[in-house]
């Protein structure tokens, strides 16, 4: 992988920061924040600004850029990439490590005085906008909005903005009509006495009407915003998906409905102008509830005095507790792609050792099988496909220049998972096709531990992840080892594969705390550079559990692997493992055999299936 | 325990909430926080305002009093004493539950609309003042402060402001000297390009001119400010303390002394005034840091431009890691504390079944062994002797209404600790003088394992308190059991028993890393409420961990226990603890019975000895 070469591209960034025809007074740093206007995770190519104008792309990074510095933040995951991919214009600043400032730390060490920072005010968050222009004021700079994207002006081959057809889900795959959703909605609106409610973030907007597209690559989302008033509902949209007849019909946008469920059909480019007219006609009782990580423009569309701002919005709590329906539809996506994952570590494990298997040939041949299963739409994110020293980058994608062919004597790393339109997946498995090392086997065993350490974990009622990521470290800990990532996120139900408000991280307090139906990862890893990647990821259900005293009634939880594929026995150290952490893999590896064991024979996957009973003969400990 | 009847101080209070003399505007609400004009935790009698109107006088709590509500807010360790203590003029608000308001809610909740909340400016922390300002305006309401305390214009007998005389403490208890302490203090302050510093914390200013004072009962403090300038020393004191010699010699007020390090003291009342000057005085580049938990009124004596504010100053963090000769006198400090206890628990032993020994009885014991101690100078908290019942009170104090008889059938917890010369000691055992029955001991062991998975924890430097504070609760937590309070707080060395930035707890996230010489306390609990309490504390110093690879060189941390006093093996179930726990245990009386039995010994204990050698038996697991 060769970095891509950004001198020019940066000289000409630099002069429309001073070009009047973009900006009313020159600007002496530009912002280039990793999101789109719906502070997205994943984004469309047309939304790549950052990417396009450092050459790193992933998933989470700022650029900023000043007359004379451009600098890159970024997080654990990505340091050993993100030094891949850019040239010598850029410096990595290294999230999470002691030394390295902050972005607003930086700008001022470096900035003249008097300073305007510029910054597209569609694509910044507003939480962020307010932190990042009192720390500029306070050392007597200007944080100001320039209307004009600045990487748009230089971008002169942007690709358009998508706009695919859409997916209507019925109630078998939702559990819960757009209507009620719309009146439970409500019902949270007039608990906290808010008028009107902001939809901004796309899963969201798909998650209330029960949509689903396929604009942003591995997201099934699509363009959208949502206005939705106590007794109106507006839906900014555009291009010709709402002349389908099966979405007109799912939206009974012909039918003759009560005023309060007729939707409002609104140009996406009218969202801004409309919400100023909003803004403008409130009383003095009336508020607006938007997330705090909605745009600082739309925010600042409603007057302050008439804004409320919360971290987590009632979709997004609502939409993490999965129902019956949708719980459900996860499981059978899960043994889905279980089926898919055997298929393909047999085939591995048989093809790997002729020496003709490389990471993307392998990323392929999942896609492959994964795609023959029933509802399969997409895959839910870029395949992680890494072998040796590749897989110790932590959201490694393999791509020609890196592309390395697996062999039996280095461990392969895959962490790959798919949108089917019953559920999303998102599984990862760390296999060596020879012999493992005794480093090597200890490694994933502490990994496996703390894997287990959450999975097995009961927790009482209400609980916030975050308490629990220790629990996945403490083995590895003990050997003085760790991990620089959280242990999980949440993951939606044929929706976004990452989503809020839950998660297990060292590094996130706004959590919101646990409850039975919500669905997290569980996937703590260990990365030696230069040599090896180790992780091991379940999707796992928030379930309640049975205790001896109950919390004086509060209630008990605990986690249900719905991840059903084979840890690869060869790699553990049994000797290392507790009995209770012997039966728990004993355990698991049983409702692998008989769940999945099951549907591979019901596929008639004999080769497939007889792998899998292989990989899930019980381990035995050395007594 | 009878409550207070606050009948007739309220409906005073209100009354001096419209009185012209003492408001410019009447106030609907006034808030009466907790803390003194230092923000101490501990504080003086003339300080104990919130228990002077309400009757509730643990350690932590804020009332706010309306026109028509008296509500209280505390925390999980004084529910139980709250209720007991206050009539039924007050509401009850138990933080850390799901259904409580925050005061802000709660006062917009019950607020004719447009009110005005009063509260004493040098009373509430400058962070609070932001927080609730702002939540009060936003709903139409105004925090306004009120120069004269309300609550001392009703407190006809109020007690004076102490002001006893100091302890000056020379290099071989402190390790460094005062200069040496103001330079690297300096050093911080040219670090972050700030002119002052105003240090508000009692035990700040102590540590700081290592002075020690008795103002404040259990915290060797005194009531003084300091404002340390690049080449100036301010101490703002009253009395005659600083005629004593040997305090004048100790900060050689009268010797020839470079200007920088001239000490130039000052009326305590004149911090306002002389702040306001340096304030008023200040040029574009000059900042003034203070914690932003100090004092509204101080934080406003300067413009807010030439604000530095920080949750923790650098005194705070400095003091927080102790050099060797403080940790060597903290070591001497818990050997000395631990034959105190022996003697104690021995005593206890033969008396207990006579049934004569009451709570306050056994307290007073405990204090009389340990004022038989070398450099003893006060006890370093309450002492907390319950038994039965009362146990489950948290923070409970015995008084005579609620006083106890210690039987065979009770369990008896005794949390208790001192302020040596050389050290402060907190310490908590819980015992049996009986039978327990299976789910006491049940109980204990849950807690004796949560103890140990956090006092044997490993892990990098640079971790979080709070990150290790689920290992204390993982045995409880698989039995449906767990307790309403953190896991451990910061130890002073001869200062306040509680000190920042760091401890053990689910509930601080802006707690500093721990690194190797800070101390914390490590107690866990289990309160069975109206039957028992059970908590084991030790206090711990963080030391250097060995473990097998080290965190690539970012090194690896562990706790050293400084407490050495036997815990109560006839508590424990055995079968409950796996292989590595009980050898903890056994090592951990091991080192008890080698360094306490030999001092044991020196000091001719000879019948506390035996006790000793038999409760330090180790303990043999059913295999």
């Amino acid at each position: 992988m060769s970095p891509k070469i950004t001198t020019e591209l940066l000289k000409q960034l630099r002069q429309v920061m001073k070009n009047p025809k973009f900006v009313q007074e020159p600007v002496q740093a530009y912002i280039v924040p990793s999101g789109d206007a719906h502070q997205s995770e994943y984004i469309a190519p047309c939304d790549c600004r950052r990417a396009f104008i450092s050459g790193f792309d992933g998933s989470a990074g700022t650029a900023i850029v000043t007359e004379q510095h451009a600098a890159m933040w970024t997080d654990g995951r990505y340091f050993l990439q993100a030094a891949h991919q850019m040239d010598n214009n850029w410096t990595l600043m290294k999230m999470g490590l002691k030394d390295t400032p902050t972005q607003e730390d930086w700008l001022v060490s470096v900035l003249p005085e008097g300073s305007k920072v510029g910054v597209d005010p569609f694509i910044i968050p507003a939480d962020q906008w307010k932190r990042m222009s009192k720390a500029l004021r306070s050392a007597g700079h200007d944080l100001v909005p320039v209307k004009e994207n600045l990487i748009d002006t230089i971008w002169t081959d942007c690709p358009q903005r998508p706009c695919k057809p859409l997916i209507t889900l019925d109630l078998s795959y939702t559990g819960v009509s757009w209507r009620d959703k719309i009146v439970a909605l409500r019902s949270k609106m007039a608990e906290r006495k808010v008028m009107w409610f902001v939809v901004t973030a796309l899963d969201e907007v798909a998650w209330l009407f029960n949509l689903r597209g396929s604009d942003v690559e591995y997201n099934p989302v699509f363009f959208a915003y949502a206005v939705i008033g106590m007794n109106t509902i507006r839906l900014f949209i555009d291009g010709d998906r709402m002349m389908d007849p099966s979405v007109r019909e799912h939206l009974q946008l012909d039918s003759t409905l009560e005023p309060e469920f007729k939707i409002q059909v609104m140009p996406y480019g009218s969202i801004l102008s409309e919400l100023q007219a909003v803004g403008a006609g409130l009383s003095s009782k009336e508020k607006v509830w938007l997330s705090d990580k909605a745009s600082y423009a739309l925010t600042e569309a409603i007057p302050k005095a008439y804004r409320y701002l919360t971290p987590y919005t009632p979709i997004c709590i609502a939409k993490a507790v999965k129902n019956t329906a949708e719980t459900e539809g996860m499981r059978r996506a899960h043994i889905k792609d279980a089926v898919a994952l055997c298929e393909l570590f047999n085939w591995l494990e048989k093809e790997v050792p002729k020496g003709t298997v490389t990471e993307i040939i392998a990323a392929d041949k999942a896609e492959e099988f994964r795609s023959q299963q029933k509802d399969f739409v997409e895959l839910s994110f870029a395949t992680i496909s890494s072998t040796g020293p590749n897989g110790a980058i932590i959201h490694y994608k393999p791509v020609p220049e890196t592309n390395r062919t697996l062999s039996v004597n280095e461990i392969y790393l895959l962490d790959s998972g798919a949108q089917y339109k019953d559920g999303t997946t998102d599984v990862t498995r760390t296999m060596h096709f020879g012999t493992p090392s005794a480093y090597e086997k200890e490694c994933f065993t502490y990994v496996l531990k703390g894997h287990i350490a959450v999975s097995a974990a009961i927790f009482p009622n209400g609980t916030k992840g975050h308490l629990l990521d220790s629990f996945a470290r403490s083995a590895l800990w003990d050997c003085g080892l760790d991990y620089l990532h959280g242990t999980g996120h949440g993951v939606g139900s044929f929706l976004n594969v990452h989503e809020g408000p839950c998660g297990i991280s060292y590094k996130t307090f706004a959590d919101e705390p646990l409850e039975a139906g919500m669905i997290v990862s569980d996937e703590p890893g260990y990365y030696e550079d230069g040599s090896f990647g180790i992780r091991i990821e379940n999707v796992v259900l928030v379930i309640p559990a049975e205790t001896k005293y109950n919390f004086k009634n509060r209630g008990s939880l605990t986690f249900e692997p719905l991840t059903l594929v084979p840890i690869q026995t060869k790699m553990i150290d049994v000797n290392l493992l507790t009995e209770k952490e012997c039966n728990w893999v004993n355990e698991y590896h049983q409702k692998c055999r008989e769940v999945v064991g099951a549907e591979l024979e019901r596929q008639g996957r004999h080769e497939a299936l007889r792998w899998l009973l292989r990989e899930t003969e019980p381990l035995a400990r050395v007594q």
